[in-house]
């Protein structure tokens, strides 16, 4: 029998999100249901929410991509995990398994698309749509959970689940390691993170922001050094500079003047998104051989590849631990840029809501 | 004492080239000196004389700089050639050396700006400019001059100087190997090299071109499969395929259409060159982990690697062999397309000039 749980939910785009109750399938054979222990808040929750990708894909619709959870059941066919393992569940919870991309251990890019961890019709449940982690408990197939290793806090975890595979991955593949110089564009969520791992991989880290303000923020998270955009000086100080630049903000960019800033065979990766074109002259690409690329969070081996890594060099997200009555409230300071970097809700404040 | 020789050059852009005499420096220590037995035509000569990059740098200018010639005498200090080898000139004479760049061997993308072999201020020579292959001898130091294996036809090797690396070194760079899929963009002077080049790579390769024309050609010169763009439906047919898209053509293009094609972490690399910025999208990138790139020739060393390949694979260029007073006439063919694939002059023809 499906169980109900409860959650924290939109109606509709742009209304405050509620209390409300889920249904949550029963445990199959290849599946597992975690007690979710935290979840964090990512801006794309609120772009769903705010109506940005258009009208909710269902409603009620439960937002939450960044979960880590006691598992509490185990199907009879799951061989990955067990009651009481420790785990986390990111952006998605299902693919076709069966295209050159899913095969290739990238999922995220499945050429028949994701099941996206919440909003997205759920093939393990036709009618269906997947919800997130806003709420008490979650029933999802074994391959898509994660282990959280022993060393990494819960709580601080969870943002790695989204935010720390979208950083780790693109500064793993274009090669941020000993003696390579990285940038990182934006010190939010993603940006910090993005920092936080570029040291650990061994790199030499620039943040650059438009102001000073964050300049002592930088240096707290570890950057070797910080610069300020705003003026345009830092364009021409640090031309053919990096090996990699991490742009991690949603909005437009001078690509050129970021491009000027790659050394020999660099690469500028974005991974926010921003939907606005940019144009894009040819020549800065073709000084030094550079590259403007692509990159969407990760597949599922390469995010637990991630917790891993992050386990061995103590790599966690800057958390403000809130209720999730106070999920609103998070909204509204994230969109104010209020957050020192993640807000993470408690998922034993689920239980207390009042419908 | 310098030596005067016959040459073939422009006085102002936008005129017709004229047969006029230039001087060539005594040679060096580290100078080779070379009788031209060939010289090819690229785009970028016209471009040069066609005021599409300003005024001449320096009137008379003689363009060229796909040289293939024989030694006729070397510097003290030369080790590298010998009176009577069949060597080749490209696009630069000459780089700083110093820099990171060039201590990488991609003194094309040297940070002090490398020494054209037209049209550049000559360090060599203080107060002349570098000019170019449309002459009956060249002076250049030994470093930038590269050997032509035994085995490769000189006319035909000709335009590997310029056109030839171009294609090379990034199909090289983005993975053209056996299992790779290549699509080339454009069949013109770099195109139909590219297609050479990604075949003795061991890829399979797409010729991509607007309309249905050239589908003959594209077989002949060894393409697997062939696709029109025209029309759009290439577009969504091949979306999610090729590993490469070498983008060979000079205009600006739809680049969310070419990225389309674009398999999991694909490269669509350009070495072409449009002024005209184009509308980028991030979220194509972001789909498949996708990059964009520029390429600019190459290296010395990529460029004797490249001779190399092409002397083990046989690959030269289809050629047409003219006389040095049929250059402005080649100039008009290449501009209404009327050219497969690249005019090479016979360098025995400048001696027969009349000034």
């Amino acid at each position: 029998m499906p169980t109900t749980v409860k959650a924290f939910g939109a109606h509709d785009v742009r209304q405050s999100l509620t209390p409300l109750t889920i249904e949550r399938r029963d445990v199959g054979p290849h599946d597992v249901k975690l007690d979710i222990l935290f979840c964090g808040i990512c801006h794309s929750d609120i772009n769903f929410v705010g109506g940005d990708f258009g009208p909710l894909p269902v409603s009620p619709l439960v937002p939450g991509h960044e979960i880590v959870g006691r598992v509490t059941e185990v199907g009879s066919a799951v061989t990955r995990h067990r009651v009481g393992d420790l785990v986390g569940i990111g952006c998605m919870v299902n693919s076709c398994r069966a295209c050159e991309n899913c095969r290739a251990g990238q999922e995220q890019y499945c050429l028949k698309g994701h099941t996206l961890v919440f909003g997205s019709p759920d093939p393990a449940e036709p009618g269906a749509h997947t919800q997130g982690g806003y709420s008490e408990a979650i029933v999802a197939p074994e391959d898509f959970v994660v282990r959280v290793p022993d060393g990494l806090a819960p709580a601080a975890a969870a943002p790695l689940l989204c935010a720390g595979i979208t950083v780790y991955a693109p500064l793993k593949r274009y090669g941020a390691k000993p003696g390579a110089k990285v940038a990182v564009v934006g010190l939010g969520g993603l940006g910090h993170l993005g920092v936080k791992t570029a040291k650990a991989m061994g790199a030499e880290v620039t943040v650059l922001s438009r102001s000073d303000s964050k300049r002592d923020a930088a240096a707290a998270l570890g950057a070797d050094h910080f610069a300020t955009t705003g003026d345009g000086s830092a364009f021409t100080e640090l031309a053919n500079t990096f090996d990699i630049i991490l742009n991690t903000i949603s909005a437009p960019v001078s690509l050129k003047d970021y491009f000027g800033m790659l050394r020999l065979h660099g690469t500028m990766v974005s991974v926010g998104v921003t939907t606005e074109p940019m144009p894009l002259e040819v020549f800065p690409l073709l000084q030094n051989g550079r590259a403007y690329a692509g990159s969407l969070f990760g597949g599922i081996a390469e995010t637990q590849e991630m917790l891993d890594f992050a386990a061995e060099h103590g790599v966690t997200a800057e958390i403000e631990l809130i209720g999730a009555e106070d999920i609103n409230t998070a909204y509204e300071r994230i969109l104010a840029s209020d957050v020192r970097y993640r807000f993470v809700v408690d998922g034993a404040s689920f239980a207390e809501l009042k419908a």
